[in-house]
């Protein structure tokens, strides 16, 4: 009973709810190239269609966890619920959308467009109105959310109900990526990540998304799937806004960050790493051996090579690493950094 | 998208959500008496009234979590998603039984009668049919669980917008209970305790009630309140099934689990303690001292004294405890250990 | 200058240490064909050759971990702190006997003769005086500790600054074998594991020892290597005692554990599997489908493989699995557990 | 054998004990007034005297738990190791030093000069060769101390075998006061804090000391006194180097941090709380509530109580808070930031 009393009164909701145990968790990816890094997750489900929890919490999850935006997207044609829940599409965003504002959560209306194989699912951010979106022809769908100025990726290219023969790039993709109706990839989406969506964002030119595609709690879906944090789209962004993630989207600024890995353009790629990773000046010498630490600024984890020498340096962890008086060289490979050259090499 | 091929499949369902990769916390708690120890919950919200999940996810929670039973109800008089949620009371239980078959879990069907202070707020269990109890009349409602064959509670009796001026037992309270409609009462709810309310059981020969009242994910919960556990209603039953646990708790054969805190009646209290610390022989003495293992084989926690020391002996713990070899002594006073006659003082 | 009043006193010496506050963690391993099973580690320093620890922190870590018997095995043969630490090859033996008679931890006495490669170094316990086997000449010392009735074994066969063309058998080796000198090897060393030297063990009726070889203290040694628990020899003994162990040891009864593995002949991996694993009669049926609980009654993981799905049932978890009504089919493949047939098979 | 090959090459050694998998934790606290916090820890023991590790022991747990600066201070008198271990008083410093050098790691050469109460036990800091010490007469040893430079401090002196009737300032106290000899006091010691010393140190102008006087290792010294860091001295310096601590000691510019507590002058302890907090502007409003959110920007826990309601911001936490649009009032009480004055008052 615990919520009656809440409800009634907005302002101690929020402090019951956030203010008195509810601690954030902060999470630092730096920011980069005169960009505002953002935290995101695309890609989400709520009782509305086939996901386990009221909109609110999703928002309340995107708190705790860090993030900084996040869209719903509940199916627009799955609807195991519907003998006791609403079938208004708008339902789930506009009943999260008083939490996502006090908490500070920018959230984006976005809907799931969902057919079979080909085109499969798509996300459509930044729609208006989701109930026209729900039409009979898969391409009126995709329309009428272009004409609200959706930003549209296909999701989950390699999920196995509609990839029993591996990853495929169908003709009806070429015609949708010709006709520019479709922006983006998920090359991560739940507990997958598609090398081979990866090499299609960087040939023709579309965004990468990385996506949770959360069903359950967000507690039991890091724990089933062994991880710290949930699946993200790092957005490199002028603002700290929708209008600000909607332009980087268009603008292929991303990066996916998923069980450690961090996957995307070398460009971008190679920032975080150098705007996390600090080296200090050498601290000691002892005959021709110098020490110096290694500072990870960052929550990033980095799996680092150097000559021949594995290490973990961990989030916010510090190391000492050692070099020749004489040639220090300071060259590391980055095997949990990906970029569509491999993995990321890079001299400090 | 991952649960659509799942749902096609209830064989995969099963194996995907629970074989697969989602353990259960097994929970020791010494059978006592003849008695099998069931761990319960009989307090708890879905979107169906004021929760924030679906039916099948307090399922699945019971399930990781350890228990063997559980009791949704949600309110009648209260439904705040009911613009969005079907009213039929009677939803959140047939919609979480195929899972709880599935997992095993016992799954009584409850409902909360939510009104004003007095009577306040009363669970009835193991209802048939939770429709004809939404009543204008709070006696009627009483009255048509009582003819389903209801064990009724009052809930959390000191919650604070109902106990501005503390915790009271009011006249309508004693016409409940002459008129042996009121069973039982919450002892525990949520993060609280009423020390009250549990002299009141031990007085008026009421069962006591520990539960959850959880509205939020378990995960949630259980970090906001910093504890490891839910509340749990230990129930001690003839066999493990809906009418052994109907008739312990007519019985009055329960003792709370609460933030460590194990609470009740001495004659389970103490059971449970006697059936969970077990002294080795004398391994090794030196001069005067023997040196003996004292084994915690229950999940409990202990927080003991003796002589004036106090230790904690942990879940599954063992400890070295050393003794005179001429007067050996192994009385300890265990501080968490709660009942009628204060803390539960154990010779070993 | 805590320790000042706790050493005047040895009875305060042992309250204050360990029924206080530090609890034993305890270990589930089952017994097997009528033996017990003894959770065990021969191989570990302290100060007295190149150890962080003083003796007495090797029965303490080793209580506080769970274990039944260890043996501290210092160099003979370097010694890095002579310059400030006594060179009496007893001294640790000696200094660590009263902490281990009063935790109850089995205190076997055993060294480290350390020699280059061939024959590399070899650990001998149960003897009774180390400085004799302090000689010249490596087969005197092998001589001496036989004579004290020594059970030996060759340490980290595959240990790269001695091995570095790979692992190797030696023709020493062979002389040693033939002569009843060497009596086991260690298959797991530090955090390395030997699959060439488990072979040899099979074929040459060898003891398979898995130990830490521990320096630093057990928190820093389980950290780095990233793991819960120590490598362990795990040994099935007629009894409890250093006699019971002597002769287990001698019998070639012994199982490696280490990072979750479990490596040996299959005659023991079977059983460990078998008395840890309980099917539980069917609680549900759909249809066609049986649903029953998997329950882990001990401390091991189980990976397993059924029917192409992969699972891990975690130390003491319980998970659903489902069959046919039918033709019931309950066949695992556990690919932790390794014999001299590969991964174990097991039907339930 | 794995430390053989890793002491033949001492950069080896340092590569292998930290660069590979030996991550520093870092600890965030913040700079105040033109000083740099460091985070120091005078009082601790090794084999060399009672302790249980080998001196450089001290030096890794301290870089790894993110100390800037430690003393090793074995006892002078007490040396119950004697029989085994050289009772050269300069070795632990000598051994420990070119970890220290290496880690980056400040060590200043300490010892305890050990006696009955009065005086009690008392730590002399920035000596220079600790045999001299070792002398009949306490005053001599201070006296030599003190011609070495030294900063000398009152260990412990609610220590319960020195003070069965309670903490006590003695004659003797006052004597060394008057002579200069003293500088400061420890009014945190192992798992004590003393709130008498605290107000001597206020009244006769004493250096706070906070110190772990650590004896067994790191981990089990915080699992035994159930804490995530050991007791800190926070010494506000001019320049992080020895002499910068030992201007800043002089200078009675402390504070000490003990579970949680951080306790000192108001000077220092309020410019802690104010440069970790940081009040975000309004990212929202909702009727007459704006919506704000408090960011906590070390790894310092504040529990905070405002209008009556308790929370907790945890270590790089936030949370939202809300106030009057039109009355904004961001009042906190810490409660355990503890000053001369109570528990501090901020306004954000």
């Amino acid at each position: 009973m615990k919520k009656i009393a809440i409800l009634l009164f907005a302002v101690l909701f929020v402090e019951s709810s956030y203010a008195q145990s509810q601690n954030r968790h902060s999470i630092l990816v730096p920011d980069i190239q005169d960009f505002i890094s953002l935290k995101c997750d695309f890609h989400m489900h709520t009782v509305f269609s086939d996901g386990s929890v009221w909109p609110d919490v999703r928002v309340e999850e995107a708190f705790l966890e860090g993030l900084d935006a996040i869209a719903i997207t509940d199916h627009i044609e799955y609807l195991p619920h519907k003998k006791d829940v609403s079938t208004d599409h708008n339902r789930p965003y506009e009943i999260a959308k008083f939490a996502a504002d006090a908490a500070g959560i920018l959230l984006i209306q976005g809907t799931e467009i969902t057919r079979g194989m080909p085109p499969g699912h798509l996300n459509a951010l930044f729609i208006s109105d989701a109930n026209p979106i729900d039409t009979a022809n898969y391409l009126d769908a995709l329309s009428v959310a272009k004409e609200q100025g959706a930003f549209i990726f296909w999701n989950h290219p390699g999920w196995l109900p509609q990839a029993r023969e591996g990853i495929k790039w169908y003709d009806e993709h070429s015609r949708l990526l010709e006709a520019g109706i479709i922006n983006g990839i998920e090359i991560v989406n739940y507990n997958e990540w598609y090398p081979e969506a990866f090499k299609w964002c960087v040939e023709k030119n579309l965004t990468m998304m990385s996506n949770s595609d959360i069903h359950e709690s967000l507690s039991s879906f890091n724990e089933k799937n062994e991880q710290e944090l949930r699946p993200m789209t790092l957005v490199f962004a002028q603002e700290k806004s929708p209008e600000g993630i909607k332009e980087a989207l268009f603008g292929g600024r991303t990066v996916a960050w998923f069980k450690g890995k961090v996957i995307g353009k070398e460009v971008y790629v190679r920032s975080l790493a150098e705007e996390s990773l600090f080296l200090e000046e050498t601290h000691f010498k002892n005959n021709n051996t110098e020490f110096r630490k290694l500072i990870n600024k960052s929550d990033f984890h980095f799996y680092m090579e150097r000559n021949g020498e594995e290490f973990h340096l961990k989030p916010r962890g510090e190391m000492i690493v050692t070099g020749s008086v004489d040639h220090p060289d300071y060259e590391f490979k980055i095997t949990n950094f990906i970029t569509e050259n491999g993995e990321l090499n890079i001299i400090l």
